[in-house]
């Protein structure tokens, strides 16, 4: 199914967000749809993928990746439809993966894309519990947190796209798994759909108590998403030999200047690893975890949740959201 | 050579310190000499081990090891001399080392007890550089640390037991190692006698500032004895996958209550991995180190220099002093 339109349209770093990004931060540019020439694919975007880390790429701190310049177009995993193609590889249908950024339109060397099977899982699965986010649960599980049966392993933001995948790979290990969500909704679904053992809600009341009596036996696996003072709570119970998998730290993603953290004498006597993870590092995982959850995935084994937003203009609103909890589930925008 | 004493001299504690721990906090006692059962040796106390972590025993604090009790004789390692034996392994004027604590003489199973070769190495050096501060900088290396030839290793309280070997074993690893110590003697010793390529006086001027220039090509491995500020300005100049061995956190051990620590967002962005270390939790890595050191002391191509104070009623002031940084090198007290 060709797209007649001839413009494309893309979303352009105007300047760095001073705290939350708004629309303001971006402009929409619009050129013609390019033609793709020898290897070059042409898509159009379906899905962009809305997700914590893309706060850190238009801030000017120095981090693991470049940031986005200004002027250019924000990135951001995509799925997309062939168009046109002048690689072998591609014909006009395929459905595609890539890191395509916030444009409706894409010209890509064939190398960057990477075919998917429409039929084996919903699209937004790519962008989610098969994409980026589920691999990154199950490396920092599988290379990091390491939990055993009988173990007890709490996960923050337990609803969102990492988390939740987090939490259902500790529950197949055998632990107890405790989940941090904010609100009743996502901490019902948390419990009720993906079986965890409890979750707490860290919009209501005392969370250190509420966290104690839901790990009696302390915490051996931690899965950080979070920050703030959610960290200082979860370290305060850790167990010896206890393994925190530091994944985000969203709480301060919108921050000018980030607070002080918790003192880390119990790291030495409770001989804790607290250990960063960014999934990239270790390629090979993309594909171990696809194969291993696709039948999970198909058998209802794995559950995953998405909140889909209209509109590649309200791609900056659906970042603010995701920067404070709006959303519930793996983020999306829908935009053809 | 057998003591012709007929009374046992112990230091038990009184009370819990209050900030840093003072003779009053420890009582002087005194019993007859006990005689050996079957299966037991009586040992008469050469030296005493001083170490940092002693602070944690007698604090009210939970820890990896359950404290010294009120009216306990206070714990550490000792080197000492059989003075009779119940046991076959044993026989008077054996050299042997253990964890008999403070006191002049003291009633072992002959299982606590390991016999010493006298003429291997000095005395001291069973307390120190072969013993646990030698060995645990050799298991913070091996399993945490892993320093590699070409990277950067700073060690904190780099003149002191743990950390004058943590950096001769990053040097031999062909690293650049830069210590951090306490005055110009200790900086001096640090650079000239043991190699290190640099030493920073945490006493002297911006840290910041001198420790940025001393790792121009930022910081791969830290071995952390100190905590604190000291802690935060190495935090902020780690390159991407740096290991921090959390060894201790000396500058806090008289604190009632500790300061707040640096903010973690950066371990998720450089992957850092920050991990305590118990010398204990890996007992077969006392054997290796001592195979492994024994012939570089005796060659001369690892180094290693103490403090020694007479008279065990000074012990409680040599704790006061290794707390403080009043010792260079290895802190022993000579009892007799």
């Amino acid at each position: 199914m060709a797209s007649i339109e001839s413009v494309r349209r893309s979303l352009v770093l105007r300047r760095r967000p001073d705290g939350e990004p708004r629309g303001e931060d971006f402009a929409l540019v619009e050129d013609p749809i390019p033609v793709p020439g020898a290897g070059e694919v042409l898509t159009r975007t379906i899905l962009l993928s809305i997700d914590p880390y893309m706060r850190g790429r238009i801030s000017g701190r120095a981090s693991y990746s470049p940031p986005v310049a200004i002027g250019g177009v924000m990135t951001g995993e995509t799925v997309g439809e062939v168009l046109a193609s002048g690689d072998a590889g591609f014909v006009p249908g395929d459905i595609v993966v890539g890191s395509r950024g916030w444009q409706t339109h894409s010209l890509s060397p064939a190398a960057v894309l990477a075919k998917v099977d429409q039929h084996a899982a919903p699209l937004g699965a790519w962008l989610g519990v098969l994409g980026m986010p589920g691999t990154t649960a199950y490396s920092g599980m599988k290379d990091i947190g390491r939990p055993k049966a009988g173990e007890t392993a709490v996960i923050s933001a337990a609803s969102g796209a990492v988390g939740s995948v987090a939490g259902q790979l500790a529950k197949r290990a055998g632990c107890r798994v405790v989940g941090i969500a904010g609100g009743p909704d996502k901490c019902l679904w948390v419990q009720e759909a993906l079986g965890f053992d409890d979750c707490v809600d860290h919009r209501s009341g005392d969370l250190e108590s509420a966290l104690r009596q839901a790990c009696p036996n302390g915490i051996d696996v931690y899965f950080e998403n979070v920050g703030g003072f959610m960290q200082e709570v979860v370290f305060g119970l850790l167990n010896a030999h206890a393994r925190v998998v530091m994944c985000g730290m969203i709480a301060q993603y919108n921050a000018a200047e980030f607070p002080s953290g918790p003192n880390l004498g119990f790291v030495v006597g409770k001989r804790v690893r607290i250990e960063g993870l960014i999934v990239a590092d270790k390629p090979e995982r993309f594909a171990e975890w696809r194969a291993l959850a696709a039948p999970w995935l198909r058998d209802g084994s794995l559950l995953h949740r998405q909140t889909i937003i209209d509109g590649l203009e309200n791609a900056p609103e659906a970042l603010r959201q995701v920067l404070r909890g709006g959303n519930f589930g793996k983020m999306l925008v829908r935009v053809g």
